[in-house]
């Protein structure tokens, strides 16, 4: 008789594999089969057993490779064969990540499911910056919002506006003039300091510092999707230049092999990208 | 000629310590001297080096026993001994934590600081209750956001409905009555969802779930600081009762001593709170 495996749907964080946690390297290490998401960074790779089946299901910037009801199906045929699948997400599962949705379906089908937190990009960007989210003297929040649009409409940008929190926008490098302009139609200052990181904590990381009147100009300064744009009083940063470089990973990474010979995510994702061709309006993941 | 040390601001995630980064860990075992939060759980203890110095210098729910600026003196002095410090906070250091100050004031003083992002409390409340924050079918967002008021004043508790992002509310136990009669009176109906996490993903991790109108009783049922509220329509839980109770620590920290024998936080944590009565009105940290 076949025991029924379990999915592990694993926030490993925003790109360094040291962001990762002590609970979401031992999920790695555990599992048979990785499905893999296109914001998890190749570097990743170094808490792959050799063993370990590498599958991307990557969707990235809207532009969907792999379906959701795919992702769905391949994590329930691998579980119900009895392995233990790690579905490798960027960030946090529980926050854009659509996490909610396939714990949901695997669990309808009677699969032991465990979420692992990770650490979000918006945080990771915080730390690139050197700035409090929420530091006491300018505001009581901050907000996570998505810019994606599709079918879901736009969020309530006066209203975001009006809470006075700082703003962690997703998904917006396509729409930076219109978050612009509904920002300023929403009554925030032309000055509001903004600033853009992409890829944060990862060593090709890049970040951008200026105003809600200059935001068009961090696609010019080749920002793009996947970063995160920062808006808000505690933005201001008083010397972005003295902003350090220094992303190098650390030694417990550092001492692990970078990339196993058998795993080529870089292959593997142009393959996926070939195969299947089913899309959906989804948010990417 | 003496070298200057360096302050690691560390934030070791919400209570199990398998949700602490690697970076964390690395951080952890690199430091000669411990700063730790109130917040902090004993079981972070695992990570300690046996030689390493544990000084509480805790600040609970608004009563302060060690104030800022004292943490401020004794982060500096120990790193200009040449010491490696590490400022051991819960969550993350840039939610919530004042950890933007600490850097800042260290800076200033020409000591090198470095921030490790941890998972904060509201994201493992999430993980907790099996939800997703940001369900693309309810909301466009999650607002991260502080109840806590003092000399801050209150947060626009209207703007923040007519946002209509996920609430997750901070230091927000001792005012339960205010909080659900704001967002009442700021139009939000009485059904709404709402679910309290206290010391979520520790093994006394306790849950209470309800509605806006019946919140004052997640106090009744045991709960209180440090505990967060969740508020909004991903927070309806079609069976609290299935929620799974399993938070065994893994194997990774489970490997290691959990209580090094001179390192008595309990002990510690009631020596500060007696020798340092300056208090002043700060957030908690």
């Amino acid at each position: 008789m076949q025991t029924t495996g379990k999915v592990w749907l694993v926030g490993v964080g925003p790109g360094d594999p040291e962001l990762a946690t002590m609970k979401a390297v031992r999920a790695l290490r555990e599992a048979d089969v990785w499905l893999v998401d296109d914001l998890v960074p190749e570097a990743m790779l170094c808490y792959a057993n050799p063993g370990t089946q590498i599958i991307s299901v990557g969707k990235r910037g809207g532009r969907c490779s792999v379906s959701q009801s795919s992702i769905h199906e391949q994590a329930l045929e691998h579980a119900q064969a009895g392995r233990c699948v790690a579905r490798v997400k960027g960030g946090d599962p529980l926050l854009f990540g659509r996490g909610g949705e396939e714990a949901e379906f695997l669990r309808g089908h009677g699969i032991e499911v465990e979420i692992v937190n990770g650490i979000s990009s918006g945080m990771a960007a915080a730390q690139a910056l050197g700035i409090a989210l929420t530091h006491r003297q300018h505001c009581h929040g901050v907000t996570f919002v998505t810019a994606h649009t599709r079918d879901d409409g736009d969020p309530d940008w006066a209203a975001l506006v009006g809470s006075r929190t700082t703003l962690v926008i997703y998904m917006g490098m396509s729409r930076l003039a219109a978050i612009r302009d509904a920002l300023l139609q929403a009554g925030m200052r032309s000055e509001m300091p903004v600033a853009v990181v992409m890829h944060a904590s990862r060593g090709d990381e890049k970040r951008w510092v200026g105003s809600l009147a200059t935001l068009t100009e961090a696609a010019d300064a080749g920002l793009a999707s996947p970063a995160v744009i920062l808006v808000g009083e505690v933005v201001d940063i008083p010397n972005p230049a003295s902003l350090t470089d220094q992303h190098a990973f650390g030694d417990l990474a550092a001492g692990l092999p970078s990339k196993q010979p058998e795993h080529d995510l870089q292959r593997e994702r142009q393959r996926a990208h070939q195969e299947d061709h089913i899309t959906e309006g989804t948010h990417p993941a």
